[in-house]
């Protein structure tokens, strides 16, 4: 596999989404990349199984969907998503920029909602036939500081009403992936303004990618 | 616990569906109960969510859903069904009559499309908490008689167009878990008259129930 992937992970609002559609523009008009396509992807709903079970997820059944079936809609979403999307692309050489991974079920459902994290590294093995990041980019940012932001852009979903002290496991769930695995997972200041953010992850991008 | 889960399973058009009906009235009139409430339900589908998930298999994305995408989404179904429904109504004192549980999952997903056993046992313990029926009938037919049966039913789904060699892979998974688990599952020749069929499983559970 030619290909990278490289993974956005972060709270709501530390701009994971605004950062990769700034990345993409900046990689298209980049001469390194000698003729590779960008592909900009999510979990969940990168495909279109997973647009159906992102609705799911994500709309309705408040309170409704239980720990483990939750756990499981996420293994299938990504399941699917690596057969559709991530294999093809990277077997074509593509620069894959997505929008959430591994780290977020870990983060979320482990750190969060307190499930075995055993059990979810072994359902993210088998939902990613063991597919890792080339590298992921942490948008490290206080919990607080993303609802507020994820607040002012508009409506909020089923995570985001989640309380705060939620959401403050999820990201010390980061602290300790990132402290893991530091080779894979490189921290990025997202407190900073949009340009500011960017040009960091470029300077990664250009060490990385070479 | 004080209820009992019953299992109906079998290759399509066996009848489960049927006789399930059939059970259930003969129960609702039997002075043996005790008051205890007869509930059917089945998988996929016994949930709201379930519901939205079975839409997701069987209609549309015909040859789209990777094997183990499919795997995952019985799981969750199963999972929700069993916190939401199974669970609860035995903490009740129910006779439940479900319509396919994880022998379904091991004929349909490790026989018939040669996933890992071992995998799908897995998935099938964690799914279900280690839940396992008080008894399963396993309504046993030639296929092609239950799928002439189904043809003639009306629409066919997704699991119906799947060839014939398929069912016969499926069909042997059920032959393997009744000789593996014979306390557990009990066979019946579905092959006769419904009323038959129905004074067979009657009988069973005069046993079992007694
Ligand atoms: N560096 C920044 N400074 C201030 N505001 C920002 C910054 N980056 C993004 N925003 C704004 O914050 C909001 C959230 O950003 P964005 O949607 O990119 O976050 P996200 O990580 O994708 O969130 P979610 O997890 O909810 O999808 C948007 O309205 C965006 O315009
Ligand atoms: N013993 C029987 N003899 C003849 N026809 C039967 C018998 N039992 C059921 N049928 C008919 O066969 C068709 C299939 O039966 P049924 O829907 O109960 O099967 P099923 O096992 O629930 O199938 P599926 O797996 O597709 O849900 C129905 O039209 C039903 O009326
Ligand atoms: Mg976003
Ligand atoms: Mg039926």
């Amino acid at each position: 596999m030619d290909g990278k992937l490289i993974v956005f992970e972060g709270v709501e609002g530390s701009g994971k989404t605004t950062q990769i559609q700034k990345c993409q523009e900046w990689l298209q008009n980049c001469d390194r990349l000698g003729g590779a396509s960008v592909v900009v992807t999510r979990e969940p709903g990168g495909t279109e199984l997973g647009v159906g079970l992102r609705r799911l997820l994500l709309e309705g059944h408040r309170d409704l969907i239980h720990d483990r079936a939750e756990l499981f809609l996420y293994a299938s979403d990504r399941s699917q998503h690596v057969e559709e999307v991530l294999k093809p692309q990277l077997a074509k050489g593509a620069i894959i920029l997505c929008d959430r991974y591994t780290d977020s079920t870990v983060a979320y459902q482990a750190y969060g909602r307190g499930l075995n994290i055993n059990l979810i590294n072994q359902l993210n093995q088998l939902a990613t036939d063991n597919l890792e990041s080339d590298l992921t980019l942490w948008l490290d940012i206080e919990v607080e500081i993303g609802l507020e932001r994820a607040r002012q852009r508009g409506a909020i979903d089923r995570m985001e009403q989640a309380d705060l002290a939620f959401h403050q496991l999820v990201q010390q769930g980061y602290q300790e992936l990132a402290a893991a695995y530091p080779q894979r997972i490189v921290r990025v200041d997202a407190s900073k303004s949009q340009e500011e953010v960017q040009a960091q992850i470029q300077e990664i991008l250009r060490e990385k990618l070479g």
